[in-house]
């Protein structure tokens, strides 16, 4: 059982292509730190990417500049793919946080060498797209990526801030995109700061 | 905790946007009868809708008709998300496929209701697109919603197909939009189903 029992096609391409299917099923095993907002168990980078990328689709509105949400969509889709090797690094592990960026470009070679070049080449660039941060897709992108664990924490008594001991500056960092990209929403993150240091989830 | 706790932004529309997404989130609690491909557990309709997304970046070139990938792409993050309430229909149960229209119609109605109405008719329009399998789109996407859990059944001992008991004609029939719309793919869909029939996970 398992990738010994594929069945080659008689077409390198398209093996390459069902292969990577197979391989990108592993982000069900990458957990992050952030719970489901039933509390019952930690959520994974699939169940995370397909959130986020269902989420392009509602908050257009609020974005400062003009997107493409079926863009930003599909590079919510590809975005943490290379956490598969790399693995999720925490949001508020300053230490975890510094060889993320190695890490990540080791895990990126490896992972999209197993495409067709220029699919991989393509996967790859809505990836360096996304972690830029510099087009209004990657920044609509981002504030989703921000947003939704920000809405599960404030279900979840707070959880990962809690477990990180976070501070108001560490959360205000990290969601300093919606701030800038999307001021209305960032009202309602503010507001929900506030609420997360009166409740103590929040350090001042 | 929970959606009790969701603090109003004071902007009704935000606010259903907002819960919308907490809502969606029960998709991760919808469970498939497919296994994950490492065989740890079912997957979840969060997981397999995020799969499918990311396939339809990869599959264009085998599709008979033009596609649009990215609608494609976004066509397969809704198209299970009346299953939050109607529940997950197994393909193989010829009895509980004959109220899924009804149920899901009525999941329909209840969860696109949520959002601000012309949000609410984007993702039903979308849905029911997909459903109908008449455009290049939802032809494409169906493809897909077809071939993943083919692949992890390949890849799975033949695990639904074992559970159902399933015939080789029920598995054809599924696949049958792979055949029309994309042959090519067929063809090793067709030498895994020979594959699984010598290997007694189908039945002739």
């Amino acid at each position: 059982m398992g990738i010994q029992d594929f069945l080659s096609s008689g077409n390198i391409r398209l093996d390459q292509q069902l292969k990577f299917v197979a391989e990108v099923d592993k982000m069900t095993g990458v957990l992050r730190h952030t719970l489901l907002i039933d509390k019952s168990r930690r959520e994974n980078d699939a169940e995370h990417s397909w959130h986020i990328a269902l989420m392009c689709l509602l908050f257009e509105e609020y974005a400062l500049e003009k997107v493409d949400i079926k863009r930003a969509a599909i590079m919510c889709i590809v975005h943490d793919l290379i956490e598969i090797y790399a693995g999720d690094t925490f949001a508020f592990d300053k230490k975890a946080n510094e060889d993320k960026a190695e890490r990540e470009q080791k895990s990126a070679d490896k992972l999209f060498s197993l495409l067709p070049p220029e699919q991989g080449k393509f996967f790859r660039s809505l990836w360096e797209e996304f972690d830029a941060m510099q087009t209004a897709d990657a920044k609509y992108a981002a504030c989703m990526d921000r947003l939704q664990p920000f809405l599960h924490n404030t279900l979840t008594d707070g959880h990962t801030w809690v477990e990180a001991g976070a501070k108001r500056s560490a959360v205000e960092a990290r969601d300093s995109v919606i701030k800038e990209f999307m001021p209305q929403v960032y009202q309602w993150v503010d507001a929900n700061i506030e609420n997360a240091i009166k409740k103590g989830w929040l350090k001042v």
